[in-house]
């Protein structure tokens, strides 16, 4: 797979590469194939969005036994079509290889107008911490579905943020080009695992004020069973939103919708390099990364 | 993985994405862990040597089992640091996953001077046909391996060019950057397979002298055991060879050796859509791509 990207002088390319692996990732026993397409490429192009830049150009590298050549394919190839129309971008490479399961990797290229992308290197003590739209919704999908309750009707519209979710890409460049976000990242292994990354790349600690947490709303019904909202909150993978920070004096300027996304102010870096949550009533206790992590014991 | 490019106005970049999967592209029972992490670098740099392009970044994803995180990690770190060196590009992203198996992808980023870089597809009738090297060494090697002769003493010195196979890169930016080659492809997938997929794309095809292939030599107790060195210049794959094209015009400023490497003229490109080889004696008999094929049972 080889491709030529266009000289775009006053742009920089950024490149993001992601495994999708049968297994690891995804089930084909449990997954439709149009969400695993449409998710390969997804995943891939988060990461874009949390530097500020505009998908362009993705390979794709798929690897799969020879008896899903057929309908399990077209099923994947619609998703992975759906997904470029949606975040603009257009293959321009690929392989395929016969395997024992299905493995995806996905290159995707996009360009910035910034000279200096946004990382999630910049956060600095006494920036405010931000995260886009709620976040549990896509740890509460994989739950139904591991669960068995993925074919309750009354369940189907709870799938759709792990099914099919949307990386944050116009959320993404405003922040970036008006310079309003000092560090960023998308919420893929889960915010509490992604808030540690953010701070231990900015060498930096964080107070969460757990209250102001925006976390995905589930039925009474569904905490019956044993769902809670808060866990799938601070742990839960996926959800592909925005964990970003904002210099004091800029906070003025995040308004709390932006193009339909809620935009929440959630705590503030310290120099202090602890993570920990604030309680309404003011205490503290530690938080740890307990999100997707490939070599804990699950 | 993520990465940003630093903008190269006067260059294209270019991209290449390969997968390198235990079972299927290496075999960890059989494959020193040093070799297959410089394969790994080595496969995907190759097909940058074809576009005339120099290798500068690469982001390694890497998927395996637990039990392969210690020794065998270090020996593949060690491969992949080699080929780094060698190739003189720089690894500046990276995920590691665990998985049931070793899977690896490669995304190698390169940059080319060239406007409009060398691609398979620019054959045209009457250009002549050259290979770089010698066909055969690599399938040769990977024979021993397989028919467990390895590590007979003898034959150690065979293994080399399978197990550690060196990108023309120097050969390939000198080709592109004089305009000598109007088309050109690694030889991945083995002789006929590529010179099948270079005719493919430049829509032509071509005759084949066969007697002048540059064939990998064996030694007499090999052929007595029933290595056929024809069979595996025609068909073995992973010499990672040059094989282009040149105008007739151009063909007195192809030199017979470039820095030390034998570049041999084969044969020529037709318009008639067909691959053939011609004997000594004249007759010509169809070249069929019998070289490595992922979809076909081999």
């Amino acid at each position: 797979v080889i491709a030529a990207l266009p000289a775009r002088p006053a742009q920089v390319w950024v490149v993001s590469s992601d495994f999708f692996l049968e297994g690891v990732h995804f089930l084909t026993h449990a997954h439709p194939p149009v969400a695993i397409g449409y998710k390969a490429l997804a995943r891939a192009t988060s990461d874009l969005a949390a530097m500020g830049a505009t998908p362009r150009f993705f390979l794709l590298n798929l690897a799969l036994p020879p008896f899903r050549a057929g309908r399990w394919l077209n099923g994947f190839l619609r998703g992975v079509a759906r997904a470029t129309r949606q975040f603009g971008s257009r293959l321009i490479g690929g392989d395929i290889a016969r395997y024992t399961a299905v493995a995806i990797n996905v290159t995707v290229l996009g360009a910035t107008r910034m000279a200096t992308p946004v990382t999630r290197s910049g956060a600095r003590p006494g920036d405010l911490v931000y995260v886009s739209g709620a976040v549990g919704a896509a740890q509460l999908g994989l739950e139904l579905i591991l669960r068995g309750q993925a074919n309750h009707r009354r369940w189907q519209a709870l799938l759709q943020r792990h099914l099919y979710p949307a990386p944050r890409l116009d959320l993404g460049r405003w922040l970036s080009s008006h310079r309003l976000a000092s560090s960023m990242i998308d919420t893929s292994d889960g915010f509490s695992t992604d808030l540690h990354n953010l701070c231990r790349a900015s060498k930096v600690g964080a107070r969460i004020d757990s209250e102001k947490l925006p976390i995905v709303r589930i039925p009474a019904s569904l905490t019956r069973k044993g769902f809670d909202a808060f866990t799938l909150g601070l742990h839960g993978g996926e959800d592909y939103e925005l964990l970003f920070t904002v210099p004091r004096r800029a906070a003025e300027r995040i308004p709390r919708l932006y193009r339909g996304v809620k935009l929440t102010r959630i705590g503030q870096i310290t120099r202090r390099q602890s993570i920990v949550l604030v309680s309404a009533d003011g205490r503290t206790k530690p938080l740890a990364p307990r999100g997707w992590d490939h070599f804990r014991q699950r």
